[in-house]
């Protein structure tokens, strides 16, 4: 099965998977924002520590209206733009087309299905240090593992295709099983950081660093353990230790959420918080730290803008 | 009865109270820090909304070892520097001096009882805007009543004696039945404006102009209205809402404790933030919110060093 590729997005992340299925040879869409003409002009560039490289000819767009219809959309947009997807996906969608949000957070499926009910739809988990380093220009520095779980799809043999595409262009991709374990899993690290980079302006090796805020991150992972449980997602808080652990050997970072306040951008609060606090809430379960970190969050953010 | 009395610390809050006795005749000493030499050749002076006034000599003092012994005590300091107390107090005590700690927070009388077992006890709670803008310069901006309880006194008349004198000075003076609960019901507002300004790096204005902090301030001092009680301390919520309404009519303000970490100082983390943790986890109840702004105050003091 030959599968057709649209890249909604095509910055740090998109850029980097899409770019990795082009270079392999698959059919690959691009949907470019403000580096569109760069990108017509002198090609995409990937430099990687999986091996750089350069795609000097690609399908580029600026509009999903100029795409054609493809069998994969892999959305690597922000959170903070998917009120957008129901517009921009429309025509480039076919009866079977299957959509992969490959962003972080929750609820992201649920809402995009409330406004197109009979798409097929799937998540995805990027485990990936990258940056956008210039028009066109990704910087890959670490890691880069991808995890694919259905949503709701009638073909579960596409997604395993997309799977085994990946592969074959060397990016370690696997199935999850259960992607809301997935996702609640992936907060367990995301809900700390991201936000207490932003509130402390600080790096992770800070924050490690110091009892209070490493104790702090610990609490908050433990409070996303106890609400995933809640929500009859069987996480284990044995995994917030070990997401600790790892914190304390990884070099100085920034994660994302970080770089978006840095540079004045929408933060991704509504994944990656106040949809944990509500479906928490919905289960019975009071995140008042996470909250907090949330509320936190909307006020700098509001100071940004 | 005429009371011979010290400061100790005459910064923004010493400075103004102790002046005002001064100025209104009473006998009173002042321990001067880096001010020491600038007031003996230019005295003191105080720039205040109820009037401003000059001393032009005054009772100054770089050492309490140079002072006399004295009647009443007024502890102006920073509690940040309490643990200097039982040396700095005792070349100035006779048997039945009384000691009033003029300081936010709990616990202080506590901590220095450990030390001086013996000693008369009051505490104080200062409900003013002041700062000091210079060398022997205060300026007095807003408000002015100062609250007085006792802890562990055999001469109750001394501190109403303490309370006309500052009532003769001009100062509103009142006596509390319960300085607990007086000190309880300052953290309602301490706690969620001293930290959150902190955190947030802002003004009470902003945080009162943002639906979300504003609802996290609200949310802090229901922490501190039900910590109290479950330490005895009958609060009530309708306090907590009085209090956000006082501070939605307030000018735009920064709290000493952002004014501390502006000019990287100690912050009162200890007198404000632990030990109502501490003595409302005694009580079995656990300040989730609060204990989380101490993690993060105590994470900022730390990089400020």
């Amino acid at each position: 099965m030959t599968l057709k590729y649209a890249i909604i997005g095509a910055g740090a992340l998109g850029g980097y998977y899409g770019g990795r299925l082009a270079q392999a040879g698959s059919d690959v869409h691009f949907l470019f924002n403000t580096d569109y003409t760069y990108v017509c002009d002198n090609g995409f560039r990937v430099d990687s520590v999986s091996g750089n490289f350069h795609l000097s000819k690609l399908n580029a767009y600026n509009s999903t209206s100029a795409m054609p219809v493809c069998d994969v959309v892999l959305v690597c947009l922000k959170t903070t733009n998917n009120h957008l997807l129901p517009e921009l996906l429309k025509p480039i969608l076919h009866a079977n087309t299957l959509v992969v949000l490959v962003q972080n957070g929750l609820g992201l499926e649920e809402s995009l299905e409330r406004h197109l009910p009979d798409i097929q739809l799937a998540g995805g988990l990027a485990f990936i240090c990258s940056n956008k380093i210039g028009p066109g220009h990704i910087r890959h520095l670490d890691l880069g593992k991808l995890v694919l779980g259905a949503h709701k799809m009638n073909q579960p043999e596409v997604l395993q295709q997309v799977c085994r595409d990946f592969q074959q262009a060397g990016v370690p991709c696997q199935m999850s099983d259960d992607l809301y374990f997935s996702r609640w899993q992936k907060l367990v690290w995301n809900v700390p950081f991201n936000g207490l980079t932003v509130v402390l302006n600080t790096t992770t090796d800070r924050i490690m660093a110091n009892h209070s805020s490493r104790e702090l991150a610990f609490e908050l992972m433990l409070e996303v353990v106890a609400a995933a449980n809640q929500c009859g997602v069987k996480l284990e808080e044995s995994f917030a230790r070990k997401m600790l652990d790892m914190t304390a050997g990884m070099t100085p970072y920034a994660p994302s959420m970080k770089l978006d306040f840095d540079f004045k951008r929408p933060m991704e609060i509504e994944a990656i918080y106040s949809n944990p606090v509500s479906k928490a809430a919905e289960a019975g379960f009071a995140m008042k730290q996470v909250a907090m970190l949330e509320k936190q969050l909307r006020f700098i953010q509001a100071q940004l803008a």
